[in-house]
């Protein structure tokens, strides 16, 4: 769970990275709510779906607004100094459109907004959202009105600052990452025990995710590609179906354990039977491609360049280029900045948690695909993922 | 899943629902977009989250507008003529803010729309993409700006019109229902099996998943309460905790699997260990709640009266009043309407699926909850949860 004060670092950094005259900020988008004050509707409960608002000041703690029942499904106790909670459903009466009760609370903030120079989150804020509050000094995170009296120049594109914000893990993110981690390792160490074949790809899945929730210690989202590669077919990828595992498939299990809206992303293929020597041959090259990946990771070090020292290993081995990226950025998105890809124009911080990802897809001898996770430092990286990648 | 012709046919409700003249509706709510055109971003993908808008127009096919990798993370191939969609990522460049690629493909339908009479659904388009449309004849959901041209008599509430539609399921939904109720079966069978002393909550949330995502084929979600209660703790409920089970508890699984969005929901209590004569004598004074909530349920009764006719069984039996409802409507959200209270106003229709789910919780005694799925028809329902319901 993130901590108090990794919300109010961040909620900090997010002052910092504004102009002095913006008094507010109104927060729409639900990552931001979880990344800002701990707080989100429990995907797995009867509100998923639902959302809240958040409203920082500069003068005021945060305000959380929200309807009762996505309020009590917050997974956590959110980091707020003020609720407006408005009463959709007692148990009693009948009920109104949802979304309204949620406006209805927001409405009741108007005054306190009105004439003060603030900010909103358009990508995500609900047009009636916008309405009830009657706002006249705000600038938007898309474009800016043409009639706005705040200065074009310090404006605000609030979503786009906080995917920034969000590339520079603080501790207690990194820590949430690392339950993540382990929930994820214990999947795939499952997953090499009961691979085998005769064993459907949905089987395998269920086992993980099985074992997934079991190492997290709570429920938890499981998502990610669960398929079997070979030489007829190798580049599936996505959710499992009912296709029964056979001798001479790769089953390649690159997935996700997402906790509080965070999550890791590694890979492993396990051979079903005996590998091929087409099947080693696509292993030793990535394994190749991912440890001139690494030597490459440190903070400054350019998105590009990770790919293409990555690739050029595959393109040795006959097997390139890398026709993916090599790597994404991880955390409440999948994939964000930074993007490793031979056009990157990202530059690696420190803070930045990373994935590389080298594959091949080989028509006639197969498909494999391997990955670990990496928080990016000045100096090099931690890896974050312990899991075994060998094809057996 | 959702067929073509079952979208089609809400489709033609919605259109005969708006005043003639609307020419277009741009609808925003992700669970409109599954419910009109069988469009989902799959919550367990690496999209998760994400959205598409939809353009509903009286002459033209509906339109689809989303990011190219929400798009193709979608749970099925969507039954749209248009797609307007903005490559938001292509495994070469880095990217921009994912959310700016959707309004960028949206933007592209702003001269689609100028001039024309239309509504959007202002509970969840967010401000950006009102903005980059320009839109200058259009009523919203939420409020009608006092300049809008539009008639608010003639004006379209849309995202309560959705809502007050989606009461009444197609043959399509009720057999997308059936498969999540068969699939909750699974689990609640399954529980059965596994509930002993010792076993922790969440152990049997793990294996409850496992079988219902086996029951289903296909990854789902599984939300509900997995909690054991007895007489020192009669009322606790949520997702499961590591608590291990012990003789004389009652294991209540009230719990939902969901797939494309709609959703199964239903209960039983199952005694760790030989059932008290205390736990005995609330499992009658449910069932009898059940029967005489049963006894109600046909299109044109009133919520207020299935909810008496349940909780006047428990209090006979000095359990009562009922203190939550006696059930709710139930599809792609929960809980919804109609709602089965003490003070409803809400009239069964046909097409409704309600849950009737009586409970008591009552200190030094216990707590349990019993409830069963149904579709209200004319002459009184059909139900569709078939789990045993029994302590034992």
């Amino acid at each position: 769970m993130l901590t108090k004060e990794g919300c109010q670092a961040r909620q900090q950094r997010l002052w910092n990275a504004v102009p002095d005259h913006v008094e507010w900020l109104l927060v729409a988008d639900p990552r931001h709510l979880q990344y800002l004050v701990n707080f989100q509707v429990q995907p797995l409960s009867f509100s998923g779906g639902e959302r809240g608002l958040l409203l920082l000041e500069r003068d005021n703690g945060p305000t959380l607004i929200a309807d009762n029942f996505a309020f009590r499904s917050a997974t956590h106790e959110p980091f707020v100094e003020n609720e407006e909670i408005e009463t959709w459903y007692d148990h009693r009466h009948s009920v109104v459109n949802r979304d309204h009760a949620m406006l209805k609370a927001l409405a009741r903030l108007s005054d306190r907004l009105y004439g003060r120079s603030g900010a909103v989150e358009a990508e995500w804020l609900p047009v009636g959202a916008f309405e009830v509050l009657s706002l006249d000094h705000e600038s938007h995170s898309v474009t800016i009105e043409p009639s706005d009296p705040v200065d074009p120049e310090k404006s605000v594109d609030l979503g786009s600052q906080l995917r920034r914000l969000r590339r520079s893990k603080l501790p207690d993110e990194v820590d949430l990452l690392k339950q993540c981690m382990r929930a994820c390792e214990a999947g795939h160490a499952r997953a090499r025990e009961v691979i085998a074949p005769g064993v459907t790809e949905l089987e395998v899945y269920r086992e993980v995710q099985n074992a997934a929730v079991g190492a997290a210690g709570r429920p938890a989202l499981v998502y990610g590609d669960f398929r079997a590669l070979n030489a007829e077919n190798p580049k599936a990828g996505g959710l499992p179906t009912d296709y029964a595992l056979q001798a001479g498939d790769v089953f390649v299990l690159d997935y996700s354990v997402v906790l509080d809206g965070y999550r890791s992303d590694f890979t492993n293929g396990y051979a079903v039977g005996e590998p091929t020597d087409g099947q080693q041959r696509l292993f030793e090259a990535c394994a190749a491609a991912m440890a001139a990946g690494e030597g490459q990771l440190k903070a400054g070090a350019n998105g590009a360049d990770v790919y293409a020292a990555a690739s050029s290993q595959l393109e040795e081995a006959r097997f390139g280029p890398l026709a993916h990226h090599a790597g994404h950025g991880l955390g409440l998105g999948h994939p964000e900045s930074p993007i490793l890809v031979p056009e990157s124009t990202d530059v690696l911080v420190a803070g930045d948690v990373v994935t590389i990802e080298p594959g091949a897809y080989v028509e006639g001898v197969g498909g494999l695909r391997i990955e670990h996770n990496y928080l990016v430092t000045d100096d090099g990286y931690e890896r974050l993922s312990n899991h075994e990648i060998s094809l057996t």
